[in-house]
């Protein structure tokens, strides 16, 4: 069928990408570091947005939109937010072209148009916002404001990955206000667990939540936390980061409320992102050789359906047949896909929706109606039963949910087998080449001893897991004290 | 309050922008020509994304996502395309800031980091997605392709306005393609109808489906199908447009399908969309001079509760006997918001919740928990009632499509009201000055005629209606002969 991918041992990052292509989730543009999301991709895309939406608005928030561009002089508001994202971010300078007087047909710049500022295209929206907010807050009752916003932002980034990095994704970014920073620190949280939930409850992806070291964390903000999942590889993945950012950008864009009592504050403020880059998660985290392995919540088609028939008349009597199960399944909010398709033999079909990674595949052929019975085949376990076909309707949900809960508890144990726990420098690197994984290791709390690790092995500290248990012990770089251990890996 | 909005009769165009911005619709942003949806506005505008959605995808469309950014020979490789936005486009020059030798703490763009070749920041998608399908289609079997985005788009307007022309724009762009003229021309119309039908079925304005002639037509199409409609000033607005493009972008992007026989053929083409534009066709269309009527279909919260106390005692007693009855109106899929603020008197609540186009209020005093009745308040007529309290769960779903119907009727017999035939020039100019609204005229079909009577009047031709009859006539303008009426307008 010419959809064959690469094997993960031979080359995991091939496979991932030529998955990606192949099962139609996205590909490269001829646009430097953008990629298009194709409908099957992007249909994945709206189910985690639907989901990640619903839990945002369960949890008070509000849907927004805020411009595109941000005005060099507003950006540069909070310097270290703007600092963070300068080296990156594309500049629109002109806004208008004219024929080129050279050549027929062919455009210009219109050097007559030229901005008097220039724009930047968001990198990420906390300066346009907080410029905004300062005109919507003025008092106590104006706060908490609790906006969430879904968009596309640019960073313009040099080596690119499908879904991973890319100079444009969409994503969703929280950004609130509150009168108190305990308020604010408690959003900052709230939201994390909110992440944690999704990525495990929908993405079948079981997270490790923690802090950011200061060396990791956002710029323009006190404190980062964030989600860290487990590659198939033994790559370290953020998932989704929530940031506490203190009065920063209320003091960059001058944001005060005044109290019951009339005194002016500075509002606190926090924000929060996830991104299409969790597409690479779900994919990397669960797929095999054979294609994606979708959790069903998240997949755009639960069931598919593969008659087996040799000519008309038998296809016209396994529709028959079906027609009934298709409805009964459809009617409980399943979504099935019945491929009568004459063209492809059934072998193509099967493999093309395993590639696809349709959690169940129904097979039925005239032996089965003589039967009354019809082969089901899960994608997770590629385990195969017979099922008579009056039970199916009741069946497949609950084998739906075994899907979703067996996905994630793979997951699960193999992201606890790979987390290692060392005392010394050499096993640590020794796990990291031989083994992988996250890596639990006393840290001396210092950037310079973070920045040697990281030069030396390539390892990043993903984070100060929030369930960190005291433990006295020696920073495996320096000797030096540490309080606590801290979660390494090499990352995405 | 602070709320009062002016009168429709004093000052139209104020009435509007201050309606927009006291309703919390939208307001101007800091960065030229672009606006902030505020989390109301957005809340209507995901209820429109929503239906639309919905019917796109019964029609077999499927979304998927493509770059923000068109480099600039992509974009002129559809000549009349790129003509017809060259002159109100952002482009992207630079990919860096880097810091201000000369001032601390502020950024310049960094003249190393000049891109080679300019990106534009998509006006519309049509070169991009080509550019895209040339990749995808190769056989008859991969067709048709009907694919739908939602974007935002960036279009460099001087004189801009709130939701009815901004620099950047939310909307949806329809892509497809198709193996013969007749399949795109009837998906073209089809989507014209899905347009029609979701501007009268949920936005409740009636609309007229007609052609644009050359003139007006979009840049790159062979035909610009469009649905018109009729605003309270006698203005008519563009809702949507649906365009076959030919073979115009197959042509310019080469893309070819093997049919059948194994000859290759271009491929042909239609695009359409509909923008936040509509949030202005919807206020426009029903608000007064209290502010927003919303029909019930895309009203963010159907009925508010006013209770009625003057103390907390009181407040209990209500709350106590309305939980009930809020929570059966939510069971049937009611937004339902109860106002218990004691920091506002129930007028200022009226007023607040009239402005905001809530479509029935309810408000409940001690009197009323005696008698156990309620007031029930339409906004679009005004008209109060007494209603048993035991009866409001079973009676606001009815009542809130009578005044779906209502709003729409009473926005089809003012639209009808403002369709004036003619045939002169003068009395064209007279109903257009007097009257305002379309006025339906013969046309000798030239672009010259059409010039004229744009200058001399500020009139352009909003559509050559679908259900035109033939009518033999002579042009008001020329006095050439005409087969047909063509509808003319002042226009937004």
């Amino acid at each position: 069928m010419g959809k064959e991918i690469p094997s993960r041992q031979e080359d995991y990052s091939l496979w991932y990408n030529e998955l990606v292509k192949k099962a139609d989730l996205a590909e490269h543009s001829d646009v430097r570091g953008c990629m298009v999301i194709k409908p099957y991709g992007y249909s994945i895309w709206e189910k985690m947005k639907q989901a990640l939406d619903k839990m945002f608005k369960d949890t008070g928030h509000v849907n927004a939109y805020f411009p595109l561009f941000v005005p060099k002089s507003m950006f540069e508001a909070e310097e270290q937010n703007a600092e963070g994202f300068a080296k990156e971010c594309a500049i629109v300078t002109h806004y208008r072209l004219k024929n080129d007087p050279e050549k027929k047909g062919k455009l210009i710049v219109d050097p007559a148009a030229k901005l008097e500022e220039e724009l930047v295209v968001r990198p990420t929206s906390e300066a346009i916002i907080w410029s905004t907010y300062k005109k919507w807050i003025q008092s106590y009752r104006d706060l908490p404001l609790l906006i969430n916003q879904w968009a596309n932002v640019v960073r313009w980034e040099m080596r690119t990955r499908l879904f991973l990095r890319t100079a444009e994704f969409l994503w969703q970014e929280g950004h609130t206000a509150h009168t108190t920073a305990a308020e604010a620190i408690a959003e900052t949280k709230q939201m994390l667990d909110v992440y944690a939930a999704f990525a495990e409850q929908y993405m079948a992806v079981p997270v490790i939540k923690g802090k950011k070291s200061e060396g990791e964390k956002f710029p323009g903000a006190i404190d980062t936390y964030c989600i860290e999942g487990m590659m198939q590889d033994g790559k370290a993945l953020q998932a989704g980061t929530s940031h506490f950012l203190g009065q920063n950008f209320a003091k960059a864009f001058d944001v005060q409320y005044a109290g019951k009592d009339g005194k002016l504050e500075y509002v606190w403020g926090t924000s929060w992102g996830v991104s299409t880059r969790l597409m690479g998660a779900l994919i990397m985290a669960h797929s095999d050789d054979d294609g994606l392995i979708l959790p069903p919540k998240l997949a755009p088609i639960h069931v598919v359906i593969v008659p087996i028939f040799r000519n008309d008349d038998e296809l016209t009597k396994i529709t028959e047949k079906i027609n009934p199960v298709i409805e009964a399944l459809r009617q409980q909010g399943l979504s099935v896909k019945f491929d009568s398709r004459d063209t492809h033999k059934p072998g193509f079909k099967f493999a093309e929706w395993e590639l696809k990674g349709v959690p169940v595949r129904l097979a039925i052929g005239p032996r089965d109606l003589e039967n009354g019975t019809i082969e089901v085949a899960r994608r997770d376990t590629r385990e195969k039963q017979v099922m008579n076909l009056d039970q199916v309707s009741h069946q497949i949900p609950a084998l739906l949910n075994t899907i979703q809960e067996n996905i994630y508890n793979r997951a699960l144990s193999f992201r606890d087998n790979m987390i290692t726990r060392v005392d010394t420098f050499d096993e640590f690197k020794k796990v990291l080449d031989e083994k992988g994984g996250f890596v639990l290791a006393h840290w001396d709390g210092t950037s310079e001893t973070e920045g040697q690790i990281k030069e030396q092995t390539k390892a990043t500290i993903r984070c100060i897991p929030l369930d960190a248990s005291e433990e006295n012990g020696s920073c495996i770089y320096s000797g030096k004290p540490s309080a606590k251990r801290v979660l390494f890996a090499r990352a995405y």
